[in-house]
């Protein structure tokens, strides 16, 4: 368990928030100012059926000591895939074996009648935090993208949160930006997380290191190109190495390429990158910027900021813990 | 001037609406009750000091004899273009003249102080007046597209019109599916309405006819491959032409590619397609319904209608009009 730390103030009332990633369980609780008073972390379970224990257990731990009882509080859970509006997963890439669990149904059934209870896509939910208390606070159409092995996307329009109508809203990963590109999981070929993810940076990292442009890499692999990933590029990328710069600007450009599609559709006022590689800030966000004006409709007209998100970690927690509390009414 | 039709029943009170289009002005008074009592079609003018005049003959002729005053009646107008939330046109490539001028305020300098006067982009004017009393009705969750020489686009979400931060969302035809591909006058490559529109139709035509392929719409186009059009392929398929439709085949799959890659985005419960090429709908409706639900993520998951619009050319100009009626209030 961790420290209290203020991520912002509202004044929405204490709740829960849990987010389910691919590996690991992340609990916040949050004062009735939105801050995050506890938090706690725990690994994913392999087993379905342990899925809904985790996240009692997650509440139990970050509501120790707590005056409310656990089961009163608002609670909001984030999951990795496509969660409808009544709570039922269909589609967990990374963890299948929920899908077609009604996994709101199942943690109300572990709580006080009333008690708010909401389950919803853990980039949704992180959206609605960057919004709230982070990055993207004070505007009302934002468009949040979260870049991990795959990419999540959620999207805020004129200050309402954008679910769609089963719920399925943001699905951006599996957006064909290039139907003769590489294979995706999902069946199609070409999607733009195959290209802008985390994942998609190794792929393009082992091309150009099995063409011997990217030993520096290569070398940070073992001396194996086929094991370069993501980390070894952008590591040597923020050491200023030419050849590892050379590849942060073509997957920067394939990233604007679907910022750019996104802004074209949506018209955000401010795009919120999160994810583990937007930690390599540097190497990312300048050669980002300059493509995302050439790729975009009308940049003179219009001014769309491109910003690294603040709540890191924590903001799917956070995000479906204000959901929960803002629905509680 | 046309006789009056019934497309709905609304109770916004009376109001005009033009929609000003590539080469053709389209005015409507609608009644109180939504209905569309009178309409006029003028040409569009090439210069761009003659716009404003053009709406306001549009607009004396749809009220000559009308118990209101034409310049105290809400008036909405679409253009094909960006417009600013202001009324301002940046990006208008079928009427360039426009860019840069306050239309808004300069219809209003024609009209009462006070009097409602909204000028839109003609996709999303087009995409309300779906949603309103068209083939949406009833639907919250809607996305319009609408297939001419290029591709417009109009999106409803829980029942609110998205217009984005700077009122130019729905640039849906500039979405990027394929980086090599054709090169675009907005100066990329591969964007959506290179395949999908009636442009692409035409393009994807010639090529197979170049290869020999298409002899039926060659012998149509008076037998120059190169002067093979959308028309000559959609007719030739609707006499049930093997090579004609294999050539719809393959177009439907490419509007197939873009409308899933929205749905991904944004998961509407309805598809409003509009546009002449829908008029060819049984050629292109059931290959695209296949390859739709092939292209989407979780098909099996939501339903998610695509469907044919049903207010035809006065779309635009009906959605115009019943804007600036509710926004009168």
């Amino acid at each position: 368990m961790g420290q209290a730390r203020t991520i912002g103030a509202l004044d929405t009332g204490p709740a829960i928030g849990v987010d389910i990633g691919g590996t690991k369980v992340l609990a916040v609780r949050l004062s009735p100012a939105g801050e995050v008073e506890a938090w706690a972390k725990l690994r994913t379970p392999v087993r379905a059926g342990d899925v809904i224990e985790t996240v009692l257990v997650g509440v139990a731990q970050v509501t120790e000591g707590a005056s409310e009882r656990s089961s009163t509080l608002p609670l909001g859970v984030g999951f990795p895939g496509m969660l409808d509006r009544n709570g039922t997963a269909h589609f967990c890439p990374h963890l299948h074996s929920v899908d077609g669990m009604d996994l709101r149904q199942l943690l109300a059934e572990h709580r006080d009648p009333g008690a708010s209870t909401v389950v919803l896509n853990d980039a949704t939910a992180a959206c609605w935090a960057e919004h709230s208390v982070g990055a993207a606070q004070g505007f009302d159409d934002v468009l949040m993208v979260t870049l991990g092995t795959g990419i999540g996307g959620g999207m805020v329009v004129d200050g309402r949160l954008l679910e769609g109508a089963h719920g399925f809203a943001g699905e951006i990963g599996h957006m064909v930006i290039d139907p003769h590109g590489p294979p995706c999981p999902c069946g199609k070929r070409g999607c733009w997380e195959r290209f802008a993810s985390g994942d998609g940076l190794g792929r393009l990292a082992r091309e150009v290191a099995l063409a011997g442009r990217l030993d520096c890499a290569v070398k940070a692999a073992g001396g194996d190109a086929e094991a370069v990933r993501g980390e070894h590029v952008t590591e040597a990328a923020l050491d200023g190495r030419p050849e590892a710069l050379a590849v942060m600007k073509e997957f920067a450009w394939w990233l604007a390429l679907g910022l750019a599609n996104l802004s074209n559709v949506l018209d955000p006022s401010i795009i919120v990158l999160g994810g583990g590689l937007i930690e390599a800030e540097q190497a990312v966000m300048e050669p980002l910027r300059d493509a995302f004006a050439d790729l975009v409709e009308a940049p003179e007209a219009r001014r769309i900021r491109v910003v690294p998100a603040q709540l890191g970690e924590k903001a799917g927690a956070v995000g479906a813990a204000l959901l929960a509390a803002q629905r509680a009414g």
